[in-house]
């Protein structure tokens, strides 16, 4: 389903879920002990909802229409940002970074042992996970949205630059190539999930509003590197339900690529030169 | 010690710390488990500084020259940032915020049974403090230096008025006064170590340059838990026993009060109006 973006006479947005993402939706419609608030396009609450399906969380998915936000979202959080996840002491959690490490401690460790940062008795390695995850929202992350609301070449060209800059340094941050190919060799992380949403809108956003190659821009090891970690996470099952086709991406992002007022805070804060709001 | 400031030609900075945190600098420059290369002056080694001390953790702390980095700290981290800590396995980690969380799990629970964050076995309040970290990193941590680095009258006034709004929200979303006064009401905690420091500085820095007096900004019932807050965390012994004299400080920020070129990361990214570096 899609409606005209308000403020925005040829752009529509999308307030469901497309192909295999509408069925997790609809097989996650039912009350549970979470409530995941999402909207069908944002990348933030696709970082979280790829870490519940992973670890078989129990959740019912809301879809928030940006637009006109739900009453009992309204109340956990007064902005109303997605996402936000309530729990069944009816409280609410915002900002995805930090979910993410609450959805880990309550829920890591069940189904079949998985978790998303190394155990607590190797306190090293969860620093350098979390320093990874620090990183790419400091700098890989802000440089997508450079890149696509970038408007003159020039400025489109220097966005292509540092965007590749700053993923062939987060590939070459990842462990040697292996047959699992996520970012530290063995398992899905909170690095690959804070990561894999823009990377995955990289591969179709980027590719169609700015003609991202990266079969062109990454160097050889590195673009190796890269196809290994690609076909490990966008193959995961926990990724493949949680992700629409690639026209709802498409038409989410036209307002960014036309780089239009009263976007997202996440393009006013870029266009302001601020980091992530 | 005190040298001028490169560029800076009536600035000086300090290369030493002074006070009780000259005894405690004495009293670790052995060689030990962990080494915290940090900068006398510096709020964010300060953070992980109070922490180290609070836990009992085993540390030797080594005072660096921003202008003049050893080369064992850009072994560990080219860029030579601080703090950075540098652990047994001769691994190094950056960021205070990562550090903290480290620091926690690795020497909490220890020595008197401290904690910087709720037992895992309550993942949910460890969320909201995290909340918390998060919240202050974004909104009121940079609007104290953009209150700072403010050259004119009128940006001063809007840098009090978005200064104190931030600072009114963190007190208040303390737990009600009682005799220990700290954030959460029972001890010090990650949230109490990534403020204080700052909040520190403006009861001199912020007072000094700026004029800054909490008793006037402040409503009565925030005033008063500001105050049980300043009282419990700036009379703690680990916070005493990092902190250096005013003057220190004072001749520190010269510099960010002048809003000069080339003070620092953090004052550059404030002046493009990026968030912290």
């Amino acid at each position: 389903m899609s409606k005209p973006a308000p403020g925005h006479k040829d752009a529509v947005y999308h307030t469901e879920c497309t192909g295999q993402a509408l069925d997790t939706v609809r097989a996650h419609s039912t009350p549970s002990e979470l409530t995941l608030f999402g909207a069908c396009f944002c990348p933030f609450v696709h970082r979280v909802w790829i870490a519940l399906e992973y670890l078989g969380a129990p959740y019912q998915y809301r879809e928030v229409d940006p637009y006109k936000k739900p009453a009992d979202l309204l109340e956990l959080n007064p902005k109303g940002l997605v996402p936000a996840l309530k729990l069944s002491n009816g409280k609410g959690l915002a900002e995805s970074t930090v979910i993410l490490e609450y959805v880990d401690e309550k829920y890591g460790g069940g189904k079949g042992g998985k978790t998303l940062l190394p155990p607590l008795s190797d306190a090293y390695e969860r620093a350098v996970y979390r320093l990874a995850v620090d990183k790419a929202n400091r700098n890989l992350i802000p440089s997508f949205y450079r890149y696509l609301q970038a408007q003159e070449v020039e400025k489109q060209l220097e966005g292509a630059k540092e965007f590749t800059s700053h993923l062939t340094d987060f590939v070459k941050s990842m462990s040697p190539p292996n047959p699992e190919g996520f970012w530290d060799g063995k398992s899905l992380s909170v690095v690959d999930c804070t990561v894999a949403p823009w990377l995955f809108r990289a591969t179709n956003v980027l590719r169609h509003f700015r003609g991202f190659e990266p079969e062109k821009l990454l160097e050889g090891d590195v673009l190796e590197r890269w196809n290994k970690w690609t076909g490990a996470v966008f193959g995961l099952d926990a990724f493949k339900a949680t992700t629409s086709t690639d026209d709802l991406y498409l038409d989410s992002y036209v307002r960014y690529a036309q780089n239009r007022p009263m976007t997202s805070q996440v393009a006013d804060a870029i266009n302001k030169g601020r980091g992530l709001p």
